[in-house]
C-alpha cells in the first residue's frame, strides 16, 4: 500500500523527538520528570482489524489487549488509558463492547481516566481508538533494535492459534472453541514482559506474524535472522496438522513475545527458542533442519 | 442525544479513578512519579466536527489546537502528542493535514511521538483522533469545580467568531476572512493557561459556547451563574450586528478560556469579565441591565 508508505515517511520526518523512536517501534518512551513514560495508541475499525459480527465484548476486549501488549514488550506496567468511542447507534452493543472492555482493563490494572464520545455519520464502519500510558519498569526500555549476533530469538507462546481462529470464523465454523477464542480474546503478555525486560537484548509482540516481526527485529538490529523452529499449540496441530506450520508463522494477532536474549540466559518465564540471531542481513527459515523458501505473504503488512 | 447520553453514564460509572475527575473535565490528571501528567484525547469526525470541503491544512491544525486548548484549560506545558490517522485515500489531502497539524504542534511545542494509522473502508467518513500529553505547572491544577461566590467569571477574548466563521462557509462566502479564520484556524490559549492557573478558582476552554460552557462552570461549582456581558469582536459586529449576541455566546469552537477569580484580582493577562458566580443554581441572562429569556439552544450540545 503505497500510498500508506508515503503517508509513514512524512509521518517519521515529522516525528524527529528522541520519544518517538523514529516511529519504528511498538511505543513511544517519553521522559516526563523522573518518570519514563510508555505510551502506545491502536485504533480497530470493522471490516479492517474485527469482523462486522465479530460479539461486541470481544471488540472492546480486543482493543484494551492489543495496546496492553505494546505496552508489555516494554517491560511497562499499565497506568491508565484513554478512549475515543464512536457511538454505534445500538446501546446494547456499545454496553456489551464497554463490558469487554472493563474486564480487560480490570485483569490488567489499567483504569480509564479519559477520552472522547463522537457519534458518526450513519452508515460509517465503526472504530475505535484506545490510547495506553504506562510507566517503564527499567531504565533501558527495550526496542526493535539490541540485538546482538549470536542471540537466540525466543517467544512466550505458540503462534498461528489466531489466525486460525479467524479462518475458522471466515468460513462460518466456530469450533474449536481454543482458537476462537485466541482469536477473540487474545492475552497480552504483561507480567511476562515485566519479567523479561531485564533480561532482554530486544523486545517487541508478535502482531503481524512470527517471520515478519522476526525480519523486524533483525532488520533494526543490523542483523540476520535464522527461523528454524514454529511453535504450534496442540489446537492447531489437531485442526490443521504440522505442515501448517508456515500459516502459522505468517497469520497475525499472536501478541505473544518475541525476544532476543544472549545464549544461556536464564529467562525468569517460560519461553521458546524460535531461531538465532547473526551478523549480516534478511532472513532465513530452517526446518526440520533444511533451508525452506521464504513464503510470497510473510505476514500482515500494515505500519504502524 | 439520549444514547449517547447513557453511554456516558456507562463510561462514568467505569471511570473511578481519581484521575479520571469523573469524566467531567477538559482533561485527565495523572500523578507518575513526581510528574502531573495532563492528558486529553479529541476526535474530529469529517461532517460532524469539520465539513467535507474545508482545506486539510486546516483540519490538521485544528486537531491540534482543539487538544492544545484543552490543555490551557488546565494551565498545563503541552510535552507530546500521539495521533491516529484514517489515510483519506488521497495522498496529497494526507500531505496538506500533515503540514497544518505541524504548524501548530511547532507553534505550540508539542512533538508528535507515536499513534497509529488505519486505511478506512471505502466511502467512509475521514475522522482522525490526537492525544496530547502535557505537564501540569501548578500543584493544584485547575478544574470546573473550584469557583466560590462572589468570584467574577472572565473570558479571554470575544466569543462567536468561529460560529459566524462556519454560517459563512454554509452559506458558500468565505469573507469576512477574519471570521473564517476564527473557525478554520483557532488558537488555543495554551501561554494564557499557563499564566492563569494560579490566579484561577475554575477554569476551561469554550468549545460549545460560552452560556453552555459558563453553565457547566457553575454546575460543577455549586453556584449560579449570571452573565451580563457577551464580548464581541469587531468584525462579528460589523458583519452581524450587537443584536446577533445571542448567537455569539451559543455558537462554540471560540477556544478562549474561560475562568473565575475572585473580585479584583490582579491577572496577568488580558480577560474581559462577562458575569459573576453566586450561591444558588442556574444560569441567569442580563444584558443592557435588563433580564433576557434563556434561548432554547445554549451551545453544542455534545458530551465529552
Amino acid at each position: 500500500m503505497s500510498g500508506e508508505s508515503a503517508f509513514i515517511d512524512l509521518l517519521r520526518a515529522m516525528a524527529t523527538d528522541p520519544a518517538a523512536r523514529g516511529l519504528q517501534d511498538d511505543a513511544a518512551v517519553l521522559d516526563v520528570g523522573d518518570a519514563k513514560l510508555v505510551l502506545t495508541s491502536d485504533t480497530l475499525v470493522e471490516g479492517v482489524h474485527f469482523l462486522a459480527h465479530d460479539p461486541a465484548d470481544s471488540i472492546g476486549w480486543k482493543l484494551a489487549a492489543v495496546n496492553l501488549s505494546d505496552l508489555a514488550a516494554k517491560g511497562a506496567k499499565p497506568r491508565a488509558c484513554l478512549m475515543n468511542y464512536a457511538l454505534s447507534g445500538d446501546s446494547d452493543w456499545d454496553a456489551a463492547f464497554l463490558s469487554g472492555l472493563q474486564a480487560a482493563l480490570e485483569r490488567f490494572g489499567m483504569p480509564l481516566i479519559g477520552g472522547d464520545t463522537v457519534a458518526m455519520p450513519g452508515g460509517a464502519p465503526r472504530s475505535f481508538t484506545l490510547t495506553a500510558i504506562g510507566v517503564a519498569t527499567t531504565q533501558y526500555v527495550p526496542s526493535r533494535a539490541g540485538a546482538k549476533a549470536g542471540d537466540v530469538l525466543y517467544v512466550t507462546g505458540p503462534v498461528g492459534d489466531s489466525g486460525a481462529g479467524l479462518s475458522l470464523l471466515q468460513s462460518g465454523k466456530d469450533e474449536p472453541a481454543a482458537l476462537v477464542e485466541a482469536y477473540r480474546r487474545p492475552q497480552p503478555r504483561v507480567s511476562e514482559g515485566h519479567a523479561l525486560a531485564p533480561h532482554v537484548t530486544a523486545m517487541m509482540d508478535v502482531s503481524d506474524g512470527l517471520l515478519i516481526d522476526a525480519d523486524r527485529i533483525a532488520k533494526a538490529s543490523g542483523l540476520c535472522v535464522t527461523i528454524d523452529h514454529i511453535p504450534l499449540s496442540d489446537a492447531f496441530i489437531s485442526l490443521r496438522g504440522r505442515e501448517a506450520r508456515l500459516d502459522a508463522a505468517t497469520s497475525g494477532d499472536d501478541y505473544e513475545l518475541l525476544f532476543a536474549a544472549p545464549e544461556g540466559a536464564s529467562l525468569p518465564v517460560p519461553a521458546i527458542p524460535v531461531g538465532r540471531l547473526s551478523s549480516g542481513e534478511g532472513l532465513r527459515l530452517l526446518l526440520d533442519g533444511q533451508p525452506v523458501p521464504l513464503p510470497s505473504r510473510m505476514g500482515y503488512q500494515h505500519h504502524r
